[in-house]
């Protein structure tokens, strides 16, 4: 019977995650606010046209204080005497820099910045009330696998102030994790797989996003206060890093 | 016979890095530049003065990208046709909120990343060109330990916005690195222990501001092309975190 909240859900990982919430019966997820920046996109309009009674449309953008605001109220209202119980910061932004970490501006840091740290950390703290009176108390936001210096040789997509962005956000998530550890709550990032949405580089990218929606909500499900403050991978089995690397192995991974 | 230039010398690791380095004869350190955001300090002052011959302050702000383009004339013309061997990124800022991670504003994070991030990248890419001339070819960041969900217990410094903007400026530093990794260059990030300097929380702080210079100074001299793209922390013997965990062991740090 619990009560979600996913960001950017016109598209992408986050249209596919509403969609396998909605999949499961109404005893698992009672109802689905799927946040959009603008009005909903004809997919995710028709998806929750098919489960009117149990899923709503938010339209703010995550970085607009007074839409968030307003989101606010509207998801309180129809959540009445009941909490929120899971919120998952999805939405977010990439840059391409082809030219290298050096050619990446300040202006362009800032504003990948501005979405994917600020976002979550402003709908973070505007749900937070509705959270604190939920059951499940999950807060679980999508990261990267970090990039690591072994594996320099490895095809790395250009896109620096994301990845400079979601180290901030996972600092964020332990903060959060590390404040909120005694209110029972739990605070994680999950890695959703290189998915082929428009941030996965289409054709290379690994999984569909149906795939990785499926892995990532396996894992909230599954998540308990043990799992408070960690960076977790998805399973997928049969997918490698390198030829080598086991690319979703599941479990927790290091910075 | 190496030059240096180092951020944030007015007072603190900087002033003390700044000291270190002069105390070094000058066939190791043949020139400092001690970038302050204003005025020079009077203790910096006078150390300038002892060491005229091999040390220029140079005054600009690390967020000012018109002082930033003034400071790379100034040592391009000092420089002649000598390169700049080693870039010390040490400015920075912090914050604190008692109140827990809960009652950081957007704007103080913002606030934050501006110096600490963007601070970082703005002269990074400054005086790359300088680097690229130098035979070392070391760009040496501050980072900090990372807090981890398994030391939840211990007593935390309430600097969420300043451990958010490390941890990006962690992400950073790899990203140079990575970039920069086939042009001949070690870019890292050193953690000089706690501090008592303004950010190490004075009295409680375990190392004087001349003891984290000394050990940060020899993990520069001695780091090859080995250490591109490391996290490594200092070693100083003898002391503990929560009782137990040696603090200072020197050696490579996870995220
Ligand atoms: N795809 C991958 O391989 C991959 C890998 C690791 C992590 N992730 C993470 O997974 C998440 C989803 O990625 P994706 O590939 O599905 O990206 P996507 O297809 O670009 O979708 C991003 C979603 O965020 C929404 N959005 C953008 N700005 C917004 C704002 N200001 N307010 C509200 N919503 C906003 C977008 O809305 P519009 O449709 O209106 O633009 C879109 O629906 C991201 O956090 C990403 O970092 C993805
Ligand atoms: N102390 C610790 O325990 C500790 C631990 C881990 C890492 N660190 C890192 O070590 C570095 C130095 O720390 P600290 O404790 O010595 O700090 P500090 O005493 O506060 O010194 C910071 C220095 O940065 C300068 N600065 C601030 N804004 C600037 C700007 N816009 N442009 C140029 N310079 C600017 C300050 O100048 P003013 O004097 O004009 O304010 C000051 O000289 C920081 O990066 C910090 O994160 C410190």
């Amino acid at each position: 019977m619990a009560t979600y909240l996913i960001t950017g859900t016109s598209q992408g990982l986050g249209l596919a995650l509403t969609a396998q919430l909605l999949s499961r019966t109404t005893a698992e997820v009672s109802h689905v606010f799927a946040l959009s920046r603008s009005s909903p996109s004809q997919e995710l309009r028709e998806l929750l046209d098919t489960h009117p009674s149990r899923s709503t449309s938010v339209v703010a953008s995550v970085t607009d204080d007074l839409a968030v605001g307003a989101a606010v109220e509207q998801v309180s209202t129809v959540l009445g005497s009941r909490g929120l119980d899971v919120l998952i910061n999805n939405a977010g932004t990439n840059d391409t820099h082809p030219k290298g970490m050096r050619s990446v501006e300040v202006e362009a840091l800032m504003s990948v910045f501005e979405l994917n740290v600020m976002g979550v950390k402003r709908i973070t703290i505007a749900f937070l009330p509705l959270l604190e009176r939920g059951n499940e108390k999950k807060i679980i936001n999508m990261c990267i696998i970090a990039p690591r210096i072994e594996l320099a040789g490895e095809p790395h997509e250009p896109t620096y102030a994301y990845k400079v962005s979601k180290a901030a956000m996972n600092m964020l998530t332990m903060q959060y994790a590390l404040d909120l550890q005694d209110s029972g709550f739990t605070v994680m990032a999950v890695s959703p797989g290189w998915l082929k949405a428009r941030f996965g580089g289409g054709g290379v990218a690994q999984l569909t996003a149906e795939q990785g929606a499926e892995a990532v909500e396996e894992i909230i499900r599954e998540a308990t206060k043990e799992d408070n403050g960690k960076f977790v991978n998805i399973r997928v089995p049969g997918y490698k890093f390198g030829g080598t690397i086991e690319a979703y192995p599941r479990g927790e991974m290091p910075w």
